[in-house]
């Protein structure tokens, strides 16, 4: 490789198992590229197959961007036109990649830790990135979220930072609240009750959004999950809007120099008013682009630990 | 860029806001670009999308092979895998596109002049092509329609043209008929009268298709629109093929210079016999082999007018 | 072309059309290619269309991957979002792909012998490589088998084979007996009897697994197609696993230097059990390797019959 990645991972599949520093170093490196630094040239073909066995737009396309600015040669899965019709798991779809010279699978997967079987086994030799595991973990969402933060303030100790929505239907929730707290964040949560869980109170305290927005330094608001929801909820679009959603009068009561963050799709008129997705406080068009650059820097990170 | 294309456009959405020399430009180019002259070069990596929310096989593909030929990295977009069915609206999955980094977006989707709102909107970079929007405009369709024409003849003043069948269901009539008209070809059009609106008169006349056929330097044969009609339209496959078909008898009255077209898929023994898709007065496989050519033609304009 | 590969094809759509010296010859490029062997290096662009109208991960994968490994453009057909909808035959399909410029397209299909007409077809171009037509051939399975095979013994003859399980659905059954016989190896069959036609009797010898299992080199399990028995076939997987399938008892059978064979994907606890998909007998995930190699092959051999 023309140059080196400051980490070397073998996987990605949990903020959990990342330490400070390598969290530090794939967003100053997400940075770095975004303000025009050369990607890692690798000398040989590199296979990276994308595997999303749920709907996705955004993490599924910016991963196949990040891998193609990065030269590497993707194969796309299609679960509804595969094998997977015949039976096979999700382990054995895994095996052919590895068996036909996939370097590096992205899996998203509706089974909780489905990563976990992947790269324990001593038989599969490929890296694994989890994409999304059911109502697990989604790192990579994480790290573009952290990302934005960091390019805002440059530090995240002492910032107040609220969690707002479907806390317990999101995996995007639960990867940063226990990132952020390590990171040193002080942690709001809020939103309905029925979707908070005493879990949550190692990590932050739970709030009313009224009473703390003016003190927010981040206002992260959920997707309300419809798609996972099993009946649950008794909400109107409109009720929670004004319960729980940011509505104009709260905009105008975060701080001038507060951010707000949706891992998006956003829900119109939902969790933000239609008119304030693309507004001045708003980073979720930052985040989008922050996305690749930061899941450049984690390929990097992956490819190095098996290339160099 | 290595090469100057000869126009710049900032979309293509409509054949309406193209000038008759814009036309001509990308119409000559396509037919050098047949004859084998150098495509542009573009020395940065440029990224194309394309979201087909409807079925297609030639366009999609015929787009595909002109931006794999431009040396282009192509996102290949499903909507049936994607967060669309998380309740995403199209211009949230445009934004998403233009914040991953995408150049251009080459949409199909059925809601008539969906471009509209994508072009005006000022937070979206990207350009877009049309690549049909409902009952609308299908403009790299007109414009291949076009180039197989003058590739044929060399001019279209006073060439005497019948746009046939399913008319008000085609967004292929309705583009050809405007720009027909503006380059100065006599229009004739027949079929169904149920699928004809007075809205039509201003580009030409309706006609019985035995009476003129004979006179004809070009017939165009549209496609029963099986999937557009609601139950409308109560004529067998064969009682259409007699009534408004192109048969072995309407085949030998068609002069011999003559020639027909089809945008394809042909319903075989519906518009046309089976045994005349591949006839000599037939340019069917030309057309779609022209479309390649002026889908590059297309795309080298939109990114001269990015990068130049 | 930098190389010249051993043999030059037209199509690849049987087995049956093969000389037995042009399967030495790509099984024997493959195991070069595999060796590191440098792939053919073509100076053109070079087009070619993966349409898979029947589910697939590893054919359409590989393929995919041995495509990519020549340097070649890859059409991805999706069936479910095309023309096909509308109607369109395949006939018409692959005239599409043909007047796009594809050069080369690899078609699974559900009609026996799909092939034959589009090899026939004067109009049409573009070469066809059989992935699996019905219930009739499937060569780059076969190939690949032949090769796992030659890689371990280095020759055919005299080997004694067994072929079990669910052969009259199986495509690839139908490749490899009318092959091994024509290579000199010493056929058995076994499995139910309902799964048995008196055809395959010119082929080799109908035995009780139980009896022979000793004696054999290879044992090729098949896949039980649950996907193509209409309501035929009454074992419960346990049934079926305990009457034929590979079990800790059959497996300690086998020879010391004997290897078992499957196309997968496969029924675990059926045709193998569980924990002997990967055992050491087991060449299964060699197979899928040997497959990209092979088919490497191939499409080597066909490019060259197009531009030498």
């Amino acid at each position: 490789m023309s140059q080196i990645s400051p980490i070397a991972l073998p996987h990605l599949v949990s903020m959990e198992t990342l330490a400070i520093d390598q969290v530090i170093a794939l967003i100053e490196r997400g940075l770095a590229l975004k303000r025009g630094a050369d990607p890692v040239q690798f000398h040989q073909q590199i296979f990276v197959a994308n595997l999303f066995f749920e709907n996705s737009t955004r993490t599924h396309k910016s991963f196949e961007v990040a891998e193609k600015r990065l030269g590497l040669d993707v194969i796309d899965f299609h679960a509804e036109t595969s094998s997977v019709n015949k039976g096979e798991t999700l382990y054995d779809t895994i095996l052919t990649m590895d068996a036909l010279g996939v370097d590096l699978c992205v899996v998203r997967h509706p089974a909780v830790a489905f990563y976990q079987d992947l790269i324990e086994s001593p038989s599969l030799n490929t890296a694994i990135i989890n994409g999304g595991d059911g109502s697990g973990q989604h790192p990579s969402q994480c790290l573009l979220d952290l990302m934005t933060i960091y390019e805002e303030f440059g530090y995240f100790k002492g910032l107040k930072i609220c969690i707002a929505g479907d806390i317990t239907h999101s995996r995007v929730a639960k990867s940063n609240m226990q990132i952020l707290k390590r990171l040193g964040a002080t942690l709001y949560f809020s939103g309905p009750k029925e979707w908070y869980s005493s879990d949550f109170d190692q990590f932050g305290q739970q709030v009313d959004l009224d009473e703390i927005i003016g003190d927010l330094d981040v206002l992260m608001l959920l997707r309300v999950q419809h798609e996972r929801h099993a009946g649950q909820g008794s909400f109107s679009k409109q009720s929670y809007h004004e319960a729980f959603g940011l509505t104009q009068e709260r905009y105008d009561r975060l701080g001038p120099l507060a951010i707000m963050l949706h891992p998006a799709p956003v829900n119109r008129d939902v969790e933000i008013a239609d008119h304030l997705v693309e507004s001045p406080k708003s980073r979720i068009v930052t985040q989008m682009t922050n996305g690749v650059y930061v899941r450049m820097a984690i390929l990097e990170a992956i490819l190095q630990a098996r290339y160099n």
